[in-house]
């Protein structure tokens, strides 16, 4: 239940065209409601012909954001006024301000899921070696944010170059061909720390050398929920594993990890990290994380 | 309150540029609620150079429906697939159904305040003679669903000629040319009943042989609250006096007559009548008068 909504309410809304098990109206307006914000959150399903119309539309309205998702997350930057540098470079956009009919495109899948690294789990980016599994668009986004928190640490260490240590972030892809240009790409704009891997014993000795692994493909959702994109023998006690996927919420490659002993995060992190990532652009307020953690995933607690 | 809005909710708005007091959301809202039909209804101010955008975007939305107020119901005209015969000939569309991204217009006004002569006071059009002040909008509306009334009665009794009666449409503006050219446009398309009228002695003469006398002008409302379009000496015992404006509920008219004796009807009237008519339109079911007035005018019981 939401108060209802008058001229001046700011409306936000998550478009794409399969949206109708989206966990976010539930926790952006849990949150909205929380700091008794004048905001309100819906899901929209749009047609790919009626995209162009409706973000014109949109922006001319009384929104004040946008969650973007599958197939829009590309095709919305030509409709952008300004964009975020790393959603520039990650080339897709999943946050969009709307400020006096301007747009501004973000993307917080990196971030989302690497600030959970951080707050979750207490991850020290610029000190660990990854390896990350997939290089579709949310590889892209998390492997940019990795990269650049290492660029970071780098300029602040003043001398201690990680481009010549082995806490690097080694990319792993059934198409090799991809990794190779995804890293090259961020090699050249963003830190020289990104090395692809070839899917052999050459993925073992790596993961062998990793503290975090991390799932960015879709295997372990339906319909291949019962297949890992990592054999379970080449996973070792010691690794902090970490999936992209919220349901379910333990994967069969979390499931796996787990006995080998291993500390695990799923995708709830990512979820929620990004939904307050929005709220902050959106907002411009820090995000209230119980309730929103509360308002998707139920009674269960959040664990810092 | 109202639930969330879900990917299936059907959405209907008011857009204008000034429509922050509008008593439409929270009437058409406790009518859906009434019959628990999923859908929404808010208020949106857009900027007159947006609306073109906005009209394109919403016809690709979730929106089932559209209530068009000043300064867009002519505007909206040019951007629609269909319009309503009664609409086309007023010139003016007030009420936008929108379904597979096609858009029909109609215009409610005159239907509106019609049904509330008919169904609250027991007009019947065909035998009254009415005398309407004011060639605006609105009375473009009036006139041209009291002249179909007619037109329709006309055809119903084949033979009675309407226009050899002296029940006829009699039309008071201030300048009379306007009243002479819309009396002219509705005797040819419509139903040859209309007669434009001077203010003088001509116009006392046709109040007095009318059964019902209309302020379809502005005077009345805020800042003209202390004005009256027709001199209380030209009112008589025996007439219906009726009032498009709803505030104030009795403007210094609808006082005058009823001092002078007279049956009176205020805009509440219309307002609850064209929102019962849009409703029908948008989900083709009737509508639920109770909830609907008791929404818009707090606990005062709806008078048949």
């Amino acid at each position: 239940m939401i108060k209802d909504i008058n001229i001046n309410t700011k409306l936000t809304a998550i478009i794409g065209t399969d949206i109708g098990h989206s966990k976010s109206p539930a926790m952006m307006n849990a949150a909205f409601r929380e700091l008794g914000l004048d905001y309100y959150y819906f899901p929209m399903n749009i047609k790919e012909d009626d995209f162009s119309d409706v973000i014109r539309g949109i922006s001319k309205m009384n929104f004040a954001g946008l969650t973007i998702t599958i197939p829009y997350k590309i095709e919305v930057i030509k409709y952008l006024d300004e964009i975020d540098r790393t959603a520039q470079i990650i080339g897709a956009v999943n946050t969009v301000k709307i400020e006096d009919g301007r747009l501004k495109g973000y993307n917080t899948d990196g971030e989302g899921f690497v600030r959970g690294l951080e707050a979750d789990k207490g991850v020290n980016i610029a000190d660990s070696a990854f390896v990350v599994t997939g290089a579709g668009g949310v590889s892209r986004a998390i492997m940019t944010v990795l990269a650049s928190r290492k660029a970071a640490a780098d300029k602040k260490q003043n001398g201690i170059n990680i481009s010549s240590c082995d806490k690097k972030i080694y990319l792993a892809n059934r198409t090799f061909e991809k990794a190779e240009e995804l890293c090259r790409k961020l090699n050249e704009l963003v830190c020289d720390c990104c090395v692809p891997l070839h899917l052999n014993e050459e993925l073992r000795a790596y993961i062998k050398k990793a503290d975090v692994l991390i799932n960015a493909t879709n295997i372990g959702m339906p319909p291949f929920e019962n297949e890992t994109p990592i054999n379970s023998d080449m996973i070792h006690n010691g690794l902090l594993a970490a999936d992209v996927i919220y349901n379910p919420r333990k994967t069969k490659f979390l499931k796996q990890a787990e006995e080998a002993g291993c500390d695990i995060v799923n995708g709830q992190s990512l979820l929620l990290h990004q939904g307050k990532i929005a709220f902050k652009i959106w907002t411009g307020l820090e995000a209230p994380t119980t309730v929103m953690f509360k308002a998707v995933f139920g009674s269960e607690e959040h664990k810092k």
